[in-house]
C-alpha cells in the first residue's frame, strides 16, 4: 500500500481479497503496510487490485502459467515427432535433436540434394519453409502447398519426420495434412488464434521465442497450446532484440537454464536466424548445447549464393557435418545424446 | 569487400551486380575496395550479394519501402475515417484526432456511459475491443460479435466513427461489416497474412508498432497494407520493450520525428498501453503531441476498478476532459487542430 | 519460499529476519509460504536472505534510496545555480531552465559568438565542454583548463552561470574553481568515486542518466551525491540504449513522469545527445517539456560544419530562438516558467 | 546524398573530402548520388561530413579501432599474467584460464580458505575485491588497501597471480603495487581517464564489457589502453542490459564469435555477475567456453550465506570443482587447454 493509504483503504483492499476468494495477511511496518493475498492467482485479479485506492503496487508471487510449469509436471517432457510413414524422433530429457534443411523449399531437386546432405551429416528431422514470413512484401514468400508436397516426399523417402512453418489460422488444416511438426515463428509467438488452432491438433509444435518476449511471455504462449490439449510443445530460442548491432539478434543463452528450471518442456536453439551469418553459427550452436539445450534447428545449403532466402546464414554441408561431431561431444558433457538416423525404428 | 579479397572476387561481385541489372562503381582504398551498386534495390538482392566470396558486408543506402516513403509521396496523407451513417473524421496533415473509449466492451450500458463521456470530453472516434489479444489464455478474451454490434450502435447514436481490433484473418470480413477503422495490435504487426487481408479492404487501418519493431520494420508492415491498394494507414506508437522496469513499455517519442521525416502517413500515440498506469498517461499524451504526433488513442473508464481489462491504465472521464484541453493548447504550438464533434458533417 | 521448502527452512529464515532486527509475517498458501519481513531495508540484507536455504526469491517493497525520494522530501526541490559574480538561476518546482552553448569550447572568439546567440535566444545558463568524454582515443578530447577560463570569462561578461563536465576525481578541484555547476556525463553515472567527490563540494550537479540505467539506478547515483551533503542535484534524461537504430539514443520520455513521482529533484532533458541530428532536436525538446521536465540542455553552434565535436546535432541560433518561443508556450501548459535573463538579480 | 541534394552540394562534399586528404568516388543512381570517400578514416571526420548541406547519412566502412583489430595483428595475442613472486599464467590462443575467488575480500582467514578451495578446484589466478563498485551508497564498499595486502599474501603463498579491481584514477598506483592484473568493471568501461592511467602501466588489464556497450564500443575502450602502450588487454563478457527480467543480465554469447573475428585480444566470460544466482552459473560458463571464449572468471564462497557481497551468485567449492571438469572437456572441443597449477613455472 502507498505510505499515505488510509485505514479505510487498507480495509477495503482486504475485503476485496476476501470477496475474490483469497485470504489477506497484513504486515504493518513503520512506513508502509503490506497485504499478502493468499489464494488462486487467476481469481485474485492483479489488474483489479492495482486499481483500488491506496494500492502502490501488486507483486505476483505465483507463476501465471500452470501446465507449462515444472511445479505442475516435475519430470522433463519427451516430445515424439513422426510415426506412421516415418520413424519417431524423441526430443527432451536425455534426447537431443538436430533439425536441419534449407530455409525455404525452392524446388524438388534442390531439396533432394540438401536432404541427403543433412541426413548424412546427422540430422534426424528435415526442416524447410513452404510459407515464409518476410519483413518486406516484395520478398519471396514461399511456394506454398507444392513445397509441402515435395517436403513430405523427401521426408518419406529418407525416413525423416518433417517440420514446417504455419503462419495463418486458415493454413493449419493444410499444413497439418503434410507435416509431422508445426513451426510457429518468432513474429507469431503471440498470434493467439494461431496458437489455439495448432493446440487443437495433435501434432507437436516448435514454438520460437518472440523477439521481445520474456521467458514468462514465452511460457504463457506455450500455455495457449497446452491448454487446448496438445502437450507436444518444443521451445526454440532464436535470439532477442538488443542494442548490439554486430549480429542480427542476440541469442539469449541465459534463457536456457532459466527455462529448464521453470518448465518441463524441451528447449532447442536456432543459431542460424540469430547469427544471420554462417561464420557465427557453429559457436552459437555449441553454446546452446553446452548451456543445456535439447538440440538445434539449423539451415544448410550446398549452394548458398543461389538460395532464394537467407543464403548468408546457411551452413555448407561439410561444415554442418563437422559441427555435428562437435555437438555430439558436448552432448555427453551435458548428459544428452543425439540419435543416429539408422537407430530410429518406424512405429 | 574484405581486406583480403582477391581481384577475382572483386571482379565476380561486379559481374553479379551487372547480371542483376545494376552498375558497379569501384573505390579502391589503401586497405580495402568498396563497390557501389547502383540500381533497383529489390533487384539487387542484398542477401545474395552478402553470400559472395570476399564480401565483408552489404550496406543498403536505399529505403526498402516505397509506397510508405515520403520520397514517393511528399505531402502528408490525410486519412478519412467514417462516412455513411457517421460523420467523416480526418487524421493527418493539420488534422489531429482523439480516439477514446473503454479497453474492452463489457456490456451495452457501460459502453453507453463511457461513449457519452468521451464524446463530451472531445473525442471524435470511439474505440473499444470486441476481440482482445491477451498474454495469458486464462484472461478474458472479449465478447466478439455481440460487442461489435453494441459498438456500431453506440457510434451511430452519437455520430462517431468506431475503431475495433482484428486479430485473425478469419475475422476480417466480420469486423469489416461493423467497424469504420481496423486496429492491428502490436503483437500482430508482423502477422503478414492479416496485413494483406486488411489491405484488400478499403477501410482505414490503425497499425500499432510492434514491441521489438524498428521504425523501418513498422514502415515495411505499412507497406504490406499499402501494396494491396489500401492507402488508409495510420501509424500508432505505443511503446517498445527496453530494460526500464518502472513502466510497462517505453513510449518511443523519438520515433515520431523520425517517422514524420521518413513517411507521409499520419502517426498517433497510445499513452495508455505504454504507461500501464493512469498517473503517467497525461504526460505521455502531451509529449506525443508536442513531438509532432497527429493525435492520441486513449482508454477511459468511469469505474476503472470494475473494468474487465486494463482498469489501472484507464483515465477517469474528468481527467480525460482536462487532458483534452491541454492537448488543444499544445496542438496549436505544433500547428495542428483537433476537430470539435459538432463541426463534423455527415458525408 | 520455494514450494518444496521445509518447515525448518521457513523457521530458519524467520529467525534470520529477527536477528537482523526485523519482524517476520508468515502467509501460508496452498502451494507456498510467503514471509513478509518488516523493518529497515538496509539492515534486512536482500542478498543474504536470498542465500538462505529454501528461499525462492526476495522482493523488496521499500525503495533503496532515501534522500532522493519524495517520501523523504515531499515538495519539489528548487536548485540554485550561480550567485557571486553571476546571477542566481533557479531549477525545479515552477522554474524551468534552458542551458545552452557549444558542445566543446574550441576557442575564445567562437565561444563569445555562441554565448551571445544563446543569451539572445533565451538561455540563462551557458554550457560548454573543457574535458570531453570520447568513445575513441583518437577523437578531440577538449582544451582543458584553458577552456574553463574562457568559459568563466564568457559567463561573467554576459551574466550567465556556467555548467561544465567533470570526468575524473583528480579534476574536481580544478573544475570547481571555475564552474557554477558540475555536469556528470552518462558514462560516468556510476563512477561512484566521482559522485562522492562532487558530493563533497557545494556546487550543484547536473547528473545525466546512464545509457543502461533504470530510473532506480539513477536515483541511487543521485543518492551518492546527496549522502555527502550536497543537495543540489538536477537529473538529466538524455536517452537510453535500445534496439532502434534510426536515432542515436531513445529519449526515454516515460522517465519524466516516473521520476517526478518518485523524487523531489528537478529533471531536465538533453535532446541534442539523444537525437544526434539537429532535425530531431526541437521535437524532443518540446516533448520533454510537455511530459513535465523542468527544462532542457541543448547544443547550439552558428557554424556547425566547422564544429570540432558533434556538429550535426547543434542547433543553428535562429532555430534555437524559435524553439525557445515554442517551449515558453508549452511551459505554460505544464505550469512552469522560463526566466528572462534580464529579470535575474545578482545575489 | 539526399535525393534532393543540388549539384553544388555534391561538388562541395567532394571538395571537402579532397581537403581532408581523401579521394571522392561518385556513383549516380536514378534517385540518389552516393559519394565514396577513400582515405584515412581518422582524417575523414564523419561528424563534419554529416554536417554538410545535402548529406543524408555517412556510413563508415572502416573500423574505428586499429591496435585492437585483427587486421592490424592477425594472430591471437597471448597475455601473460604474473611473473616475479608468482608463476606466469597465459591467456589467449590455445591457453584457457580460470580466474576464481570471492567477490569481496572480507578478512584474511576467509580468503585463505577460499583461495585453497579454488586452487584445488583448478583456478590459476586468484580474484578478490578490495574496492567494490556498489549501486547503493549504503552497501559495503570494500576493505581497501588492507584487503590488497591479504590478497597479495594469499597469491604469493599459493603461487597464484592475483587480479583486483581499480575504480578511480587516484587508486591506480596503489593497486599496481599489489596486483598482477587490473580489473576494470563494467560501469567504468568508458571511464576514459581510468583507461588511460592503466594503459600507462605495464600490468595486464581485464576489461569488462559495459552494460550498454556494443562490441565496437568495447574495442574502442580497449584501444584507449593499447594506445598508451599497454598491450595486455583481456576482454571479459559479463552480460548486457536487455528487457529480460528473469536473470540479472543477459550474457551476450554472440559477442564471443564476433569479437574473436574482429580482434586478436583474448576474451573470457563472467557467468557469476550475469546470472546473479548460483543455479545458472555452470550453464553460462560452459556456454562461454563452447562459444570460443578463453576461459572464465567466477566467484566461489564456502559459506555464501555469510558473504558480505553477492553471496547468491557464488559457487560452492564442490560445484566449482565439478564445473572445472566439464570445462576441461569442452575446451578440448574448441581446441583450448586449461593449465594445471602444478605445471606453471615461476619466471
Amino acid at each position: 500500500m502507498d505510505p499515505s493509504a488510509s485505514a479505510e483503504a487498507i480495509e477495503r483492499v482486504s475485503q476485496e481479497i476476501v470477496r475474490m476468494g483469497g485470504q489477506p495477511h497484513l504486515s504493518k511496518g513503520k512506513f508502509r503496510t503490506v497485504i499478502g493475498a493468499v489464494g488462486d492467482e487467476i481469481a485474485l485479479d492483479q489488474s483489479h487490485l492495482t486499481s483500488l485506492d491506496g494500492v502502490e503496487k501488486v507483486v505476483p508471487i505465483m507463476k501465471p502459467y500452470k501446465l507449462a510449469s515444472r511445479e505442475f509436471h516435475e519430470d522433463d517432457t519427451v516430445v515424439e515427432v513422426g510415426g506412421g510413414s516415418v520413424p519417431k524422433v524423441l526430443i527432451g530429457g536425455k534426447h537431443a535433436v538436430c533439425i536441419a534443411g534449407p530455409c525455404t523449399i525452392e524446388n524438388r531437386p534442390m531439396l533432394d540434394i540438401i536432404s541427403r546432405h543433412v541426413r548424412d551429416g546427422g540430422a534426424t528431422i528435415l526442416r524447410g519453409g513452404a510459407f515464409k514470413p518476410r519483413t518486406s512484401p516484395y520478398s519471396f514468400q514461399g511456394h506454398g502447398e507444392e513445397a509441402l508436397k515435395w517436403h513430405r516426399e523427401a521426408g518419406d523417402s529418407l525416413g525423416m519426420p518433417i517440420c514446417s512453418e504455419v503462419m495463418d489460422t486458415r493454413q493449419v488444416e493444410l499444413v497439418e495434412r503434410y507435416t509431422d511438426m508445426f513451426q510457429i515463428g518468432a513474429r507469431n509467438m503471440q498470434n493467439f488464434d494461431l496458437l489455439r488452432e495448432v493446440g487443437k491438433t495433435r501434432k507437436p509444435v516448435l514454438l520460437k521465442r518472440g523477439l521481445a518476449a520474456t521467458v514468462k511471455d514465452w511460457l504463457l504462449s506455450a500455455e495457449y497450446v497446452l491448454s487446448q490439449g496438445n502437450r507436444g510443445v518444443v521451445l526454440c530460442e532464436r535470439g532477442i532484440k538488443t542494442f548490439e548491432d554486430s549480429i542480427r539478434y542476440s541469442l539469449d543463452i541465459t534463457s536456457i537454464p532459466v527455462a529448464r528450471q521453470l518448465t518441463h518442456l524441451p528447449i532447442i536453439v536456432d543459431p542460424s536466424h540469430a547469427a544471420g551469418k554462417r561464420d557465427y553459427v557453429p559457436a552459437l550452436a555449441l553454446a546452446g548445447l553446452a548451456a543445456g539445450a535439447h538440440g538445434i534447428i539449423v539451415e544448410v545449403h550446398h549452394r548458398p549464393a543461389e538460395a532464394q532466402c537467407d543464403g548468408p546464414q546457411a551452413l555448407l554441408p561439410e561444415t554442418f557435418k563437422e559441427l555435428m561431431g562437435q555437438l555430439r561431444l558436448i552432448a555427453t558433457v551435458t548428459k544428452k545424446e543425439f540419435a543416429e538416423i539408422g537407430e530410429l525404428a518406424n512405429s
